[in-house]
């Protein structure tokens, strides 16, 4: 990655976290107000605004403009992880206390609706000939990120999730809002419909991409550079695409074993990783997981190929910043 | 009330419910769209939606093209009982069991989520050129709404809580949003500003009048005529205005009782219920809130006549649904 790449990305971030830091989501009561001001103070990476912010800029140079609408986007997200982590009990996010745990439950429920709606006054802030349009593309997306979390708590429960129905859930879960911020980036900038709708199709293929990446993270990341405990996925039997991979080719005895180890209440964690792991191995799970995901991402780039677009530097950012993505190691 | 005013609203509120039946929204999965039909069908008087249409129709006279608009607004007052419901761990919503009671709390939560986006695409039913100023005043009615929830669950945690604060409360959490279906039917129907606000503000007035005329049955309701235990408010220590009124205005001996019943931990519940409302009595806290609540009543009803409006028999129509509300026993 050249400097040059590195600092469009990084300057429209820098911009982005001073507007989000200046921003007033309100002050009474406080106990509504500052759970919104603390997830937002949290951090994390902001891709979903940089890429609506840089799906712009590839059509206009006045992004500064659109700081508020692309905010609006991490904002969104921000309201899924305060709702998400009370439903999946999450004590840390980020590497800090829950708004739940920080607060209460409820607490969490009306600061993340209170949220929503500020949303909602955020995309106000687009033009209001691309309001009705935005709105719909939004809506849509909102939904089905709901859709995907509803779906995702239903497959805790189920015993079995085929490939394609978990492909499903995190393309609603997490990849259509990738796709959005870039679609909506694009029209705000003016692009044709087709370019958008090249945009949007780039960021859920990559979106998927990216989920498969921590699929396998959790499983054969560097224990060195990896942020969390490896293998956290295996000791939750949590249903990830490598899993359901390995239950689909698994058989005979290794069938047998990885269910045993599926089925067992008591054990010792490493060696259960270590086991699963292994049969995740002599089932070849890492390279079919990842000969997945590099589909996903081929998919993804080749639509970049097509847009009708004059800034190479914008361009040449937005797939730096893609790849950074696929090749992070935690 | 005549024949003719009852039949206007009747009308009105069959075709709101046969719309709100056949609305569509979503299905798949089942278990967070199932609750959304569970909770709209519990009914319920539809006074919202209903303030909605009758706004709309003093100035046109084709209610129907904004059924779904006027729809929004009840979904939007169930997505607030839904997750209210959570908040106050309540087992019963209209006689039936509550969302997260039937199903669970992060079912209730995620609904309640997807219900508020269906919120903003029914609001997308407006017209285009309708659309910026309707979401900008849904989104500040929304936005106090949960402040208002929010100072309600303060209150609960406080020790006192004054008549100005306890008013400003209900404003935000009852009052608001029928001030908003009524400005935002007139704004649909081609109302001027100053209408539109006059009918806003009639709204926030009859509807603080409303909750203190929930205050006020809930101690002094005809207990056949009552559909629930008449004294629950006493019972909870719940900062009613009647009780604000009273703490405020006791001295001597009846301080000292009342402020007694409300440490009490063990008590006989019918002789709570008779010994606070006998220092109500005593105080003339009765009375007190009757002329509160009609000194409110009268506000409202005295924006209705600036209003300038054609159609009496609309205007009369909404006078009865309001006359009706106030002169309800349960």
């Amino acid at each position: 990655m050249t400097t040059t790449k590195t600092n469009l990305s990084q300057a429209l971030v820098e911009q982005l976290e001073k507007h989000i830091g200046t921003y007033t989501f309100g002050n009474d009561p406080q106990e509504l107000y500052d759970p919104i001001a603390y997830i937002m103070s949290l951090g994390g990476k902001r891709i979903r605004p940089l890429l609506t912010l840089l799906a712009y800029s590839l059509y206009r140079d006045d992004y500064e403009k659109v700081l508020t609408p692309a905010a609006a986007v991490e904002v969104f997200h921000n309201f899924t992880l305060v709702h998400d982590d009370i439903m999946d009990e999450a004590p840390l996010r980020r590497g800090k206390t829950t708004v739940h745990k920080k607060w209460d439950t409820n607490t969490a429920i009306l600061s993340g609706d209170v949220m929503l709606v500020k949303v909602y006054d955020m995309l106000l802030h687009v033009p209001e000939d691309k309001l009705a349009v935005c709105l719909r593309l939004f809506n849509r997306t909102a939904t089905e990120v709901c859709e995907g979390q509803q779906h995702d708590m239903n497959f805790e429960r189920r015993d079995h999730v085929s490939e394609a129905e978990y492909l499903e859930m995190i393309r609603q879960k997490t990849a259509v809002l990738l796709g959005f911020a870039l679609q909506y980036g694009a029209i705000l900038g003016g692009a044709s419909q087709e370019d958008a709708q090249h945009l949007y199709e780039f960021g859920v293929n990559v979106g998927i991409g990216f989920q498969l990446k921590d699929d396998l993270l959790d499983v054969y990341a560097d224990k060195a550079k990896f942020g969390k405990q490896v293998g956290g996925d295996i000791l939750a039997n949590k249903k990830t695409f490598l899993l359901i991979k390995a239950r689909e080719l698994a058989t005979g005895e290794q069938q047998e074993a990885l269910e045993s180890w599926l089925a067992k209440e008591d054990f010792d964690k490493a060696t259960k990783v270590e086991k699963v792991t292994a049969i995740y191995d002599s089932l070849g799970i890492k390279q079919l997981t990842e000969a997945k995901m590099e589909s996903y991402f081929d998919q993804g780039f080749s639509q970049l190929s097509t847009l009708k677009v004059n800034k190479p530097e914008v361009l040449t950012a937005l797939k730096a910043l893609t790849q950074n993505l696929i090749d992070r190691e935690k």
